[in-house]
């Protein structure tokens, strides 16, 4: 639900096939509109339209649509040599959650398990094209995902975080901590236990491509030092910090093997006791608090390699405790210090905003009027 | 802690190097002696005596000891060219966990991953061994274990049991279901979902060894047409109920991807008020219950597959559960009709049979005098 001035094409793309936000939806037009889908510059089609999901079934054949666009455009690429970069986004896992005919059913856990067998079914034809093409010795890919399962979708609709805990929309580790496998056969030597982010991508293919950085300050590092080295342990971004953010507060801070958590929140007593649970089957005194908790004077320090579900805060009389304090407080305070307040560029909510009539619109004879443009400060609940 | 005819050698085995029980203590031998280990029909020393662990680092060298042991045992069989049975169950995972010296601080999973790295080093070893020797195309091996993480010992002393409900101790999947790989090059042709259960390994090793199984019901299923298999789904063992028991108690059923929970109890809120806790960070409402609670009449189903951590019981009022509940019922049924109380062997607790002086306790000056046999009907409280 974007104004056009944040669709890919405005932001470096050289063509686009997708939609601009998840498959939200079925929407009652009158409302609010079904999401395009577009192809380039112009709408091909909406959600629950021309571009079917069923609710009931979940049967939907987009993870092949995308699938077919990926493969094209990387024939397209390889048959004019140009080096390329595809960003490949599938949204089936996300609710609600859908798999083609062939998969419904196929996985033995339930129609998540159907959906993730799709992807990684796609992303296995992916690889055996560049394969094929033979391109693979000279291409990078990199799978993860945005966020931890939705663990509050459960059981239907969710993924499991396995031993962490909590899910998306936290900043325990059951939302944060995400897999992450990087191939390009000869030349990534093994695995690496790098503490990274999501921004490193970015800073990592410019290296890849090439290219400089621009002159600004990145949140991101270049990780081909950890990624192409054969002792990746032996480099020295190990021990670089990751922040963990909910909305402008500092949630937590995670260094080496430690996470100090300044502040704890699952999600409010109120949007809990209406059915929204963030933590399903879990909870731990103290820590998956329903109210927004501080600790910045005596921040929670976990060991994640020893408690990876963040059970056991570490005792704050411990040496280890004050050892691990000491480190991560002043790396902390750089960061508060060095932080340099940004003017939002997404925090205004307008009903117009939402596709009423995209680009192409016409051509299909699906324009539809919007209200006019009232802009109000979106609430996000947690 | 058994009386002499309990012994491995008494039962079946030619050969012993072991202890009667874990390494529980260490014990003041004026109340309690410390557990032997025995070198066949003799001991050969006790734990935390001959037999060092220490407490406070964690060191012992004694999965080494036991590696050499099976290395040593292997090649004597090999040497003869003498089919064998070899039961190899290291111990340094069971609290307290203990790992040797070169182990020790190597893993990122603090003491319980040295303790287990230093046992998956171990087994890679005597496949390395087997494969040396010539006869890995003519051995079976079979890695699993015996419970799920003692999860209550966290978190230094336990392991995790990634997504599945509580642990050791339980009848849920935190407690019961355990990982199982099976080794024997050439022959296994791939992946099994078949639900198995640990009595099926002495009706396995019996038809892989030719040998007809005596006249009685057993519980377990030979395994061997699905491991053989290459087409393991397609036999007919997949639907085999597995029954889950506390005591006498018959607590849970398994069929299928579903399980119903007739009972279901965590540990006694008394002992939970104590500190102990075989659910820590979890709780499910009605499910991770501190009273022993009955669900007989409406058993809390889940289906494995889409809620492997048991937190979503499956609505009574939908037509899965009464479909499930239809199939599951009579399964139960007749279980329990066709039961045979059998005489408790192991139900009695004395003072006496604690290896106050092992045989070959003269030699080694180390014989202790006990107390006189005073049995008492065992209690335990969870």
């Amino acid at each position: 639900f974007l104004w056009p001035k944040f669709l890919p094409l405005e932001h470096g793309f050289d063509q686009w096939f997708g939609a601009p936000n998840c498959h939200f939806g079925p929407y009652n037009s009158s409302k609010r509109p079904n999401v395009p889908v577009y192809n380039n510059s112009e709408m091909v089609g909406r959600y629950y339209e021309e571009f079917q999901i069923n609710r009931k079934t979940g049967e939907s054949n987009l993870t092949q649509l995308y699938l077919q666009e990926a493969l094209g455009f990387i024939h397209q690429q390889s048959l004019s040599s140009k080096p390329f970069f595809l960003y490949w986004a599938p949204d089936s896992t996300h609710s609600p959650v859908y798999a083609s005919q062939r998969f419904l059913g196929r996985s033995s856990r339930g129609r998540y398990g159907d959906a993730v067998m799709e992807i990684d079914d796609s992303v296995g034809q992916i690889l055996s094209w560049l394969s094929t093409l033979g391109i693979e010795q000279n291409t990078f890919v990199f799978f993860t995902s945005d966020n931890g399962a939705a663990v509050m979708s459960g059981p239907n609709e969710s993924g499991s975080n396995g031993p962490f805990l909590c899910g998306k929309e936290t900043t325990f580790e059951g939302g944060m901590r995400e897999p992450a496998v990087a191939w390009w056969p000869g030349h990534i030597p093994g695995v690496s236990f790098q503490l990274s982010s999501l921004m490193d991508l970015f800073s990592t293919s410019l290296s890849l491509a090439g290219v400089s950085p621009p002159n600004r300050t990145l949140d991101g590092l270049d990780l081909t030092p950890v990624l192409l080295n054969s002792h990746p342990n032996n480099t020295s971004l190990t021990d670089r910090p990751i922040f963990y953010y909910r909305g402008n507060q500092l949630m937590a801070v995670r260094l080496g093997p430690y996470k100090a958590h300044y502040w704890t929140w699952s999600n409010s007593l109120e949007e809990f006791e209406s059915g929204i649970n963030f933590c399903p089957g879990q909870e731990v005194p103290g820590v998956t608090t329903h109210v927004q908790k501080e600790h910045t004077m005596q921040p929670l320090i976990f060991h994640l390699g020893r408690d990876p579900g963040e059970k056991y805060p570490i005792s704050v009389l411990s040496m280890e405790y004050q050892t691990v304090l000491r480190r991560i407080a002043p790396v902390v305070k750089q960061h508060l210090d060095s932080l340099v307040p940004a003017a939002p560029q997404l925090n205004m909510c307008d009903l117009a905003a939402m596709n009423w009539a995209p680009a192409g619109c016409e051509k299909l004879g699906k324009c539809l009027k919007g209200p006019e443009s009232l802009p109000w400060k979106c609430e996000w609940p947690h």
